[in-house]
């Protein structure tokens, strides 16, 4: 293959110096080690080094869920592209990866609630909850029904990163989630958020290696 | 299960407010229906109104994405992210969904070549690109090697999506793309982009329904 294009092919390089821009641009003080780690790895995934006055964490939040990875926690996701985004060679502990979404009972799930499939599929991760990292990086809906489960009883887990996008309980979701004093969480407040933030902060939180 | 929180909880119903809120808010005179059609499903999935500047369609893009999906034609990702976006049934033909990130050549090829294995796993797309929609959410390298390949010879495709997002090289690749008028393209321009915008782009054209 001829090399016709002028561009820095080496992936070490690329990340080395795309962190170097962010932690150049980017406000990023009064951040603890894995909040800073979270919130360089979010910038890299949207393009925008902007993004941090919207990023809130609960206290010790970042650390926790840190050390839930490190035990070997389940990370429950909202969605497929949630799941499939997450580097698996990052994982401390081989930690199961689970998305419920497309299991076959979701769809009658979804019309006997009068919910969308997004919020209904978290009803299958039932004792899986207790101690997981919890990404939703896509449906509102999905993280309202989480607050819901966990108003009913649900097992607490080790830490929510509530990443939901859009115009319609984006925003409300989130600020509902921190709301809640006693849960761990990760949030980028407003209509912004999105599945590859979601995964930033996993991926982040993941691995001391950058 | 009791409903413990205030939300709108139907899909429809979610998805019509958001479209209505967008179209109050964005500036989208001049476009095209299938270009409206692409910006409204990007702005919905980043959550900001305000990335129709970055956005730009080469003369008859969109119809001719639109087009060759109706077609039935492949497509093509970049990343496991855009390929599990896809929402398959909107897809107007039962198109193939193909990414070959995973292949197991890819990571000898990567070595072999001294690029990234985003790029070089764009090398056994081969004659599958003849017509295909291309999408790119994730690495400048693949959109860079993809006008390699284009460059020295590799079927044309009939449309690509240009989304690369970060901090080096993607504002470059993807003016590369848009500088290439012979090819038809879909680009967000400078450091945003992302998976969820590639796959906005694809889903927005593979149905007429919203």
């Amino acid at each position: 293959m001829t090399e016709t294009r002028d561009y820095i092919r080496d992936g070490a390089a690329i990340y080395e110096q795309s962190f170097a821009t962010i932690r150049a641009e980017a406000q990023l003080s009064g951040l603890s080690f894995w909040e800073e780690r979270v919130a360089v790895r979010i910038i890299h995934a949207c393009g925008m080094v902007d993004v941090t006055p919207h990023l809130a964490f609960s206290p010790g939040a970042a650390d926790a869920g840190r050390a839930a990875l490190v035990a070997g926690c389940p990370i429950l996701c909202d969605s497929e592209m949630v799941a499939h985004g997450i580097t698996r060679s990052r994982l401390p502990a081989d930690n199961p990866v689970i998305c419920t979404l497309n299991d076959s009972q979701v769809p009658s799930l979804a019309r006997a609630q009068g919910n969308t499939r997004s919020a209904v599929a978290l009803d299958l991760w039932g004792e899986r909850l207790r101690g997981a990292v919890v990404a939703i990086g896509n449906a509102p809906t999905a993280l309202f029904h989480l607050l819901e489960l966990l108003d009913a009883g649900a097992p607490p887990p080790a830490l929510i990163i509530g990443m939901a996008v859009g115009f319609v309980g984006a925003a409300e979701s989130k600020q509902a989630l921190a709301d809640e004093s006693a849960l761990a969480s990760i949030v980028v407040h407003g209509r912004l958020g999105g599945s590859a933030m979601a995964v930033a902060a996993i991926n982040a939180l993941a691995c001391e290696r950058e």
